[in-house]
């Protein structure tokens, strides 16, 4: 950490503030400059900054080291490659999730299952628990529904990824499903993350509504200080002004993220837009900019579906899209397919 | 819902919206404007108004029925008065929660439990599990903590709060506190409110940091809509921009939320600015704006807290500032201490 | 307008709405359903739907009529593309404009014009009148600049465009310049749209930082409303809580700009990331969700440049990346170069 | 500036940090650390701060002189109390703007600033030249309304103040009116700031919708900057993803801008909510929040306004919010009326 003093600080101010420094258990480096005198504090285990700030003479105080460390390019700087039935994730690779938003019965998700072998799909996405704003609405089928989408993509050789939303459901998921997914809602959910961090499957990190990157991050970082190395960032839009879609994709993570962090990262376009008629063209953006994989929701029929069908593609566009998608990996250097 | 068609839409196009309205279960009511047909969906269930927009010739799709039932002022219109301790939220009542963010000590807990009787305060706050960004930031003190503040409280005559973070810590809250409080982080941890809404007790539901009022409400409903009808609304902070501020305070909340539900509503202005120098003046504008009631953060010695000192106010501070916002409430018709 | 009736609102309070909805020339349709009484407004000019709200027994009041016309799809069905120096923007084609963010001295510009002219770009851009945040930093050449850009741009068969900051410099520009920018921050300078809109040159209008796509297909109603038809509208990101990039730059903007509205829509991702790395993936990402063109900055020089060096790029950089882009252009049915 | 190089940065990395910051006319101040090696920059003009961070080896960059001077209270700690026709704004004093949003004809105005006059305002506003989201909208009278204004202000001894739209308006304006307001849509149009520099009245500058504190203060720089030392800035709502209210009015902007500057700052609860029920709570806040000033829109007619009828109180509403007003101003030690 740096404090940074302001213009005309006493020489009292500045001891006052080594003195707490040294009282956290760090190192105070002093550092006199023609406007400014800076303070770095070096070596101790948590301070809070704003303890600084509110002392007296204090302009500023500036965090220097970022707070997580195993997700970080400093502590691994090779891409994490995360393999799911034979798909993968990460480093050169492109990987697809595509299914339905939720699973509804067994007809239905067989549909589903067929369909997406047929396209050439290795991991079928379905949710069976299902986290709804009003208490109302259609809640999901539960472990039921866990069952149905095991039997569906074991007869067509899928792997299947659905959402888990807390940690008593953890060991019927590990019975049922290969990825688990910490949905937005849930993404600070710590002790969820914890229990997760000592499983032996890969899971999906969704971004939270309004979280920043760095908070993404460090979430991540509670998985994996846990001992569980595999984990897959998911961008799927955060809450912006704009009201015309249901949140505001942001593809820059993609970049910004594969700077900072070895981890793959996937684009939810589904419910990043909350449209049909944008995953398309935002899922051609993802690949273009250069995402490690997508997870789309494709219903055999979306305006029969209980949940979010106006989102979902019919299986003949998913089709369409999946080519384009193949044409475009190539150019930013990646494998698709 | 009212499904508004272009101008222009054909005869076909209106009546696939009709047979769409209907099969969902719903009955149409058409309307034929110079400018435009409107066709209202009367009576069915859950029908998704995006699976609407995406038909032929349709405009746009409203929305008429909020989802919440139980907590507006339609379901109900006199003000909720939740009462604990002596101390009361709601109606013209404004409530006073005052502490520590977090339980570090026994003789911590104790000597803060003694200063909030001192200064007139009926309800101690204090965090015993610890919603922490980093996994190597201190998590709490756990059960111990919730032991700590029950004695320390029993001692002055407290009542106590503090957060619940997942289902399966229940049973021990119910044991050691008055209220639980749901954080930010949690506010749409659906299945915790479902939890929570079979409990005995009143419950604190923090505002998610990009959660929109309707949301919140929405998320109140689920603690309702279990038979739990003691919830008090806390806003803290919403999430936009600005960065001179670690949030930014809502306060137009309190006019908008008592206009809409019955349910009282606090302000935490402690988390909502994260700095203790804007603590005192929120809090007082939050008094006149018309709030049911103030959590704030208060700490015997705040530059040694383990946790958010620099938004913690000092005892002499809190006194004082109790003291004035006990002559701004009788401004507003309110009852305050 | 629709004005929705609360449950239970009285023939009194409805008769109301009707005759204020009269009183300011409208006609009012009433269509009573079960739960709610809707009462449509059709046919007047301008009505604040917020004195509706006001009324008692008023539930809602929806829009349903968008305020712009001869922007939209509804008004001009086929796409409107607009050609400068043999480039296009619009309809199947995808334009690029580069160059410097600021002209700086002739021999920087002309050097920008012949790397420009030798990697294929018929549009050269540079600013003369800089906006600066702060008044005490470099504000551009002004007229001395225009002249410049234009005696380089002759040079090299290059069209020009500036951004144009008030009224009185547009005789200026019509002097120097190809096509007229006009910056996020004067989005809604209404009184410079309007005078735009006499202008017989095309317009490329940015979007403002916290813009609505609706205000800015408004803002643009303002330039077409004159007679001038010739806009180009340019996303270049919106601010939001995160600060990982300057600003978020939000490409699904594209679609939904391209179903309302004939216009054509170019993405300047420079300013939209604001680092130099990031600029590559922006710009294939918004090939990729089919934009109309493209507007970046590149610099002889970026190490030297006087003004946002760090979100330009090497002219290298450039040609690299503008060969990429002519890869993805195809796969979605776009011409480019 | 601050300079913190990665961990493992190599002496060449540090070198060439050092060498740019010399070529760009500063001194360099290496201090290392344990982690880190810190390299300030101290004594130049400008350096954008992006440059230093695409260097290698480089971390992070740190600004940490802000750009502003003059507003700050570091130039000048006395509170800056500005008076207009007996009212003051700043140090102790609150002062009150009323009026309508629009000046309609010569007997509403009148009748307007009959009103204020009687309720005890000393200063009046209304707008001549609207700037409205839609070409289609009404505009204002324009000169006409500046003449109607003035004479209704003189009839009652009151002062005036309008919104100027641009650099041509100016001289008008000065003929007729008493304070100049700049507009949110105009926070940032840098030449009508300098042209208002150089004017001998008090402006108002209200905040942009997506403006931070400090741009704000930066745009306030540059009217302080060519000589006017009387700006009063005013918080009018900024842009969120809350929907209930038209913005969200930030009051935390209070306590931080008086903080860093010696300006006033007034608040405008009428846009800043743009409902009329939430204007009366939202002032109250803004005076216990320690705000030096209001500015309330008032209709004699609100149902007939032709603009933000919606957001204006009635007379009888106002006459009762000033009343309260005043009793707690003395709470939080200011004075008021």
């Amino acid at each position: 950490m740096l404090v940074v003093m302001r213009h005309g600080a006493s020489e009292d101010n500045i001891q006052k503030v080594i003195d707490f420094i040294k009282s956290k258990g760090y190192d105070a480096h002093v550092s006199r400059g023609d406007l400014h005198t800076v303070i770095g504090a070096v070596g101790g285990k948590v301070m809070d900054p704003r303890d600084l700030e509110l002392l007296d003479g204090v302009k500023e105080v500036i965090k220097i080291t970022s707070s997580y460390k195993l997700v970080s390019r400093i502590f691994k700087n090779e891409d994490t490659i995360i393999e799911v039935n034979g798909e993968k994730f990460g480093g050169d690779y492109v990987g697809m999730i595509a299914g339905p938003c939720t699973i509804e019965n067994e007809d239905q998700i067989n549909e589903c299952a067929r369909l997406m072998a047929q396209s050439g799909v290795k991991i079928i996405r379905g949710g069976a628990f299902k986290p709804r704003t009003s208490p109302y609405a259609f809640q999901g089928l539960g472990e039921e529904g866990l069952k149905l989408i095991r039997n569906a993509a074991d007869k067509y050789n899928l792997a299947v990824t659905s959402e888990v939303m807390e940690i008593n459901q953890i060991p019927l998921f590990l019975d049922y499903v290969d990825i688990l997914q910490v949905g937005a809602r849930n993404m600070q959910n710590f002790n969820l993350l914890k229990e997760l961090s000592k499983v032996n499957k890969p899971v999906i990190l969704k971004r939270g509504l309004s979280a920043t990157i760095e908070e993404w991050l460090m979430a991540a970082e509670y998985i994996l200080s846990g001992g569980n190395r595999e984990v897959i960032l998911c961008e799927r839009g955060i809450r912006t002004f704009e009201v015309a879609t249901r949140n505001t994709l942001d593809l820059c993570a993609i970049p910004v993220v594969k700077k900072l962090s070895h981890l793959p990262i996937i684009i939810d376009p589904s419910h990043g837009t909350g449209l049909r008629d944008k995953v398309a063209p935002m899922s051609m953006a993802s690949i273009a900019a250069g995402c490690d994989g997508l997870m789309i929701e494709v219903h055999n029929k979306p305006e029969c579906a209980l949940c979010d069908g106006a989102q979902s593609l019919y299986p003949e566009q998913f089709d369409e899209l999946y080519a384009k998608l193949k044409k475009i990996a190539p150019v930013v250097d990646k494998i698709m397919g």
